[in-house]
């Protein structure tokens, strides 16, 4: 990683936080959890340029651009990317304090060079020099891939996919980087999408069994999980909007099944005992199998119907939900736990008024670690306080690392920022007698604790 | 604004700091929401003792000689107000943390000149000078007005008001600040109230309409809406304890409403459905005038039902409320924008908690600005505190700017404490490249901003 | 108590925190509530080893193993005391942020002298120098409590308890603190324990009264408070995991309790409606005698049942609560103060989230403090938050002391950690004018308001 002065982006204050730093910024990166695309891994197209690089796609920077106030049409519209991309510098030049700003600073610098101050009489000359570098550079995902000196990616895949191109990517040996899928089962638990009979035919396809009965599904997922780990995958992941209110035994959750596999609508209380049923489930296969769980919880989605019509998912409307009660969270682990299915998990809250309650609560089993701040947290100051909970609270050394969640090729440079976070904090633990210690949780919380699972 | 450091109370701890404050010490107010009398404005009577200016009712410095363990004969009982004086100042001074201590530190220093150590052994004294400026000045509202560099000012009033005073104000031009009226609906919308049946008369009385269904009160509404504005109303409020539990339809509303207008005693459920519809029907009326529709949220008042008995409300015994869920607050905003009745919106939090989720939920939509920290919320730390979230969650320059909320003619140095604070926070952010943005947003969060609204 | 820099453990930066806290370092400690076994302190028994007085019982440090990663043998299991020791030495040196690592640092400086870094290379060490001085000054219960100046004690006790062995101090005269009882009311109340007749025997027993209706109950209660009361008894107490809705009439809390007394199983709302009543109704009798009421409120206990089937309670499986509404918080004090039976009270809550509704609620009232922040919030961040938070809303000097809640006499160490935050927090508040009003409220905090409830 660059010299992180050089991006204007530097939250370590003093000499031990510079020596911690020093000792962890070029370890190689464990990508355990994003949103890449194996397809674009596989073909490694060289870039556009940096408005499309930038604003293709990423809701973080559109929602902070309709928050400056910026016209649609530069956002989602018909603006051409230059102009996008001058909108995007005026507003996230004075973002102060969020964390884009910062991401931003940190690509210029990392991947172009550039250390220009962030301002819109800038936008101009720092289009010249990305279009310079991308050109001559050919810059193209495996580039940046390699750039960033990354050893491991699990990208995020659906149970019905033929994960053909993580297939293509190991035959081939072009990428350094171990791509592997990993198993996200939002779809296939979600029984109350209205598309979801069609969900099953693909399950059913990809499974090659014709699903007629909750059994059936169970094995269909069964073999699905098979074949994920067969091609590598490590990790499962769920990041629903809906959280069941406790445990459900099978009978409930199969009337609810079968009623979605009619074609019959499902009722928020049917949806619940299903997913208090399935969850339980799933993770007795996960543990079976030596898999992770991951858990991203509290979040809601589409919150604006009128936008959703138009753009869709994933385009900047969603948010923070509700904390999730601490009693039916203890409920699901304990009766994971008592059956002895509770695998190695991580939880991540999209809500941090749960902090307290969710790290007491996981800290009565073994083996379920805090997720670090994602989304709308993964900034400094959420970082951090991520950071301060699980030590108060725990070990600090439980925290697997950082989850990059990106879509970008670009978001590498998270990792770096992470880097000072973890630097800064334990900074503030070191003393004279024990910087060996203090660097090797270091080490651990950057590389060596997200090593240990893959 | 004198000179803060004078007052003992200065947040600002770096070079970059002052002079970000020095950019917005001399901007003018814009009060645009207060609960000053119109009457006392027009009346323009002078002032009598600071003890009288302090603790006539002023309920936040109530409840501190309360926990301070001052007996009630010194707060609302029929000691004289030297006395009370007295009493408050061995509270006050020692109420380490409470932004009361630095708001009658900024007030003495800033209208009396008094920078003596807030200390008991000072309590005569400063009575004495305070005394002889009162005197000598003969300071009245309408001189603390000029003296604060007050633009605006925004009055809280019901919808069956005469707004008798501003019509007086506007007419005699004596005040060179605009004095408008705001429309508070509180006491018309909770039709649980016992004597709801009489607000509706006066209601009735003031619109020249008999209210005898929903749609007569719906047009009763829209006449005194039609009034407000005539009068130069911009703002519409509400802070109520009870919050619907999602979007209700007519009919529902209607049934509750009817019911209320027979003088029947209405239940939570039928409250909250009328609420439920009602919300979003004022936020359609405020839309289609270009109002903006102020919201309150997460309230407990009158906790105390021995003290209220007594006293009455506003007296010092509300509380901070339970959070909002974040799915009631999204499925409102959703219902008004699908709608296109949507209109420009400052949503206040008296519980911190709901930070994240709220910011996230407001950025889903476009016009939905986060109130600054406010009641029990507005001090260093919980304005501070809401700069930190809207920025790292948002962008911090759509901050609508300081509520002064108050309900004396002193709290105008409130906003000379919440320039400080906004000072150091953009303070934080600033380096040698980027000065002139970060005034710029100083200036817009101090005056800016608000001047759009209005 | 000796020189906090010499354990590592500072808190203090500047010379005005130095001086706050030579002021108050000194002062007698009033442990005003613990689980100290007055057993225990009559027999006096010189301790075994280190690792017998850190690991035999202490469930804070059980779950700081188990985060770690250390093997169940060495944390409950049959290993020795020595390699018990060691590994709790390696978990805790690098568990930064957990104030275990703080208050192990204190002990060992305070108790043994032993300024050694805490690393794992130092664990053998620190072993036989700990030796050394169990051994050769033959370090007892009551010998700590010396060292500790500490002049009062209450102990935690069931109201059932004969109270034997605090007769038994108070004959013998050897311990200078006064050690009293504390009339905790948990296994009393909670009426849907599977082994609650045979409490009610034992209740039955030590009142000297045949329960057979509510009636009796509430005489056997009075019974055994009275006792309390001669035996010194200044203190109530309550921590149960489940809270009411609300208050509850008595023929409710008659149904559920006769219920229980005939051995049928009590259902949760059953149980619910009992604390209703029944926590009002004590409180009243509290009121009565002058005693002052806890409440430890925001708990989740046993998480884990397959552990609990092999330790049992209190083996750190337990963690932070839902928050408490604030609406039932409120319903419950009402009720007490419009019966006139609300008395003093000191309210801990689990879950932090919940400081701005509680604090503003119990501000409504007069007398009733928040309890400093405990268990797991009782670190350095913790605490700080519990007197900012006090500090902006309330008065800061309302704050009792700090709560030891110890079951280790090792742990009156905390008071110094709890006074370097104090004196660091106040030093924000201190200037040239007003270090003898700040000395004299560090001194409240420190001993002075405690001293006023015993």
């Amino acid at each position: 990683m660059a010299e992180f002065r050089d991006s204007g982006v530097n939250f370590i204050t003093g000499e031990r936080g510079r020596e911690i730093y020093e000792a962890v910024k070029d370890l190689p990166v464990i990508d355990y959890h994003c949103h890449l695309s194996p397809k674009e891994i596989y073909e490694d197209k060289p870039f556009g340029n940096i408005g499309e690089m930038w604003l293709a796609g990423d809701h973080y920077k559109w929602r902070l651009m309709r928050a400056y106030g910026i016209d649609e049409k530069y956002i989602t519209g018909d603006a051409d990317y230059k102009a996008k991309f001058n909108a995007f510098i005026e507003a996230v030049s004075t973002a102060y304090g969020n964390p884009v700003r910062d991401w931003v600073r940190l690509e210029l610098s990392e991947y172009f060079g550039i250390t220009l101050p962030l301002k819109k009489e800038n936008a101009d000359k720092i289009w010249e020099l990305t279009e310079a570098e991308i050109r001559g550079e050919q810059l193209s995902p495996v580039k940046l891939i390699e750039r960033s000196n990354v050893e491991y990616i699990a990208t995020t895949d659906d149970p019905a996919d033929s994960l053909e191109y993580h297939g293509l990517i190991a035959a081939e040996g072009k990428v350094k980087a171990k791509v592997v899928p990993s198993f996200r089962v939002d779809r296939m638990i979600m029984i109350d999408a209205p598309d979801y009979t069609e969900y099953l035919k693909k399950l059913s396809a990809a499974a090659d069994i014709e699903i007629r009965s909750l059994a059936d599904y169970e094995e269909a997922v069964s073999r699905r999980l098979d074949f994920f780990v067969s091609m590598g995958c490590r990790f499962s992941d769920m990041g629903i909007p809906v959280f069941p209110d406790g445990t459900a035994c099978r009978e409930e959750a199969e009337k609810a099944f079968v009623k979605a596999l009619g074609g019959k609508k499902v009722g928020l209380d049917e949806l619940k005992a299903f997913l208090g049923y399935i969850i339980v489930k799933l993770a007795a296969e996960y543990k079976k199998r030596g898999m992770v769980m991951q858990m991203h919880v509290a979040v809601r989605r589409n919150n604006n119907s009128a936008m959703y019509k138009k753009l869709g998912a994933d385009s900047g409307f969603d948010s923070v939900g509700d904390p999730i009660s601490v009693n039916v969270l203890a409920a699901m682990f304990d009766e994971m736990e008592k059956a002895d299915g509770l695998p190695e998990t991580i939880i991540y809250t999209l809500n941090p008024t749960m902090y307290y309650g969710l790290i007491t609560l996981i800290g009565s089993f073994r083996g379920i670690h805090l997720g670090i701040a994602w989304w709308f947290n993964d900034h400094k100051r959420g970082m951090t306080e991520s950071f301060n909970a699980l030590g108060e609270l725990s070990h600090v050394n439980t925290m697997v690392g950082m989850l990059t969640d990106s879509r970008s090729f670009l978001s590498y440079v998270r990792h770096g920022y992470y880097r000072q976070i973890v630097a800064e904090y334990l900074a503030g633990y070191a003393d004279e007698s024990n910087m060996d210690d203090i660097k090797k949780t270091a080490t651990d919380l950057c590389y060596g604790n997200a090593k240990k699972l893959i």
